[in-house]
């Protein structure tokens, strides 16, 4: 099939603010005060934790009725664990996310083996799990210096 | 150092529509209605363009001054390409992302060889770019069948 293509546009705010845009639909983000920051919004990190739940959960509400899954109801504990040291340059040390985890809590009355085939199917289809469980290839285009 | 773990939680709202949280800052999602959704939010996948878009940019706010950068302004275009074939469960066709390329805009009145440097600083310090780039564990804590 063809390739689709996603667009978004970031611009700095004042201070460690941040403007992000996709589609017309508007986030900020932005540090909490101990970091330097002005606590308007989540950070960056937080924010791809919610770009993993949200994804899985869309997955789980898309699939559920072609897979003959009574989904009552569903929601995701994530957690994601990162060493600061990385962030401020020390060789050897990852600055991105060592591990996530996640809790799904599913509602349903379909039998529990079915429940749990349904939850690894989610897995394997998430687009955002295989985006941050295996490489991305990410280049730069360009730099303009204005 | 000791690691530090970020949290957020996702929860299924209508249709395809999610509701996140992380920190005490919220967050919809959906998908546009030609995917099914009722369009109330950016979709996950836009969402983490956006994440990455914002961790470069509070990596140049946060380093520009100790780095001796002179920041005036700086904005970011990303685009990320994906096989729609993937998520329909394709064989040999990840469904996440194949490629993300963004375009940075900085004005600054630093020398160029600088400006150019501190870019590759930015690339190779963003948490969120070392998350998207490099593999990340992704582990299922639980499955809570209510």
């Amino acid at each position: 099939m063809a390739l689709e293509t996603l667009k978004a546009k970031v611009k700095k705010g004042e201070g460690l603010a941040v403007e992000a845009e996709s589609r017309g639909f508007n986030i900020k983000m932005d540090e909490p005060k101990d970091e330097g920051g002005t606590d308007t919004g989540m950070n960056p990190m937080e924010l791809i934790l919610c770009g993993l739940g949200g994804c899985q959960t869309i997955v789980a509400s898309a699939f559920a009725k072609f897979k003959g899954i009574d989904l009552k109801d569903f929601w995701i504990e994530l957690e994601g664990d990162l060493d600061p040291d990385g962030f401020k340059g020390k060789k050897d040390v990852r600055p991105g996310y060592q591990e996530i985890r996640y809790k799904i809590h599913i509602k349903s009355d379909s039998p529990e083996d079915e429940v749990r085939d349904f939850v690894d199917f989610i897995e394997k289809t998430c687009p955002v799990g295989d985006s941050l469980g295996n490489e991305v290839k990410l280049k730069k285009s360009d730099i303009i210096i204005e």
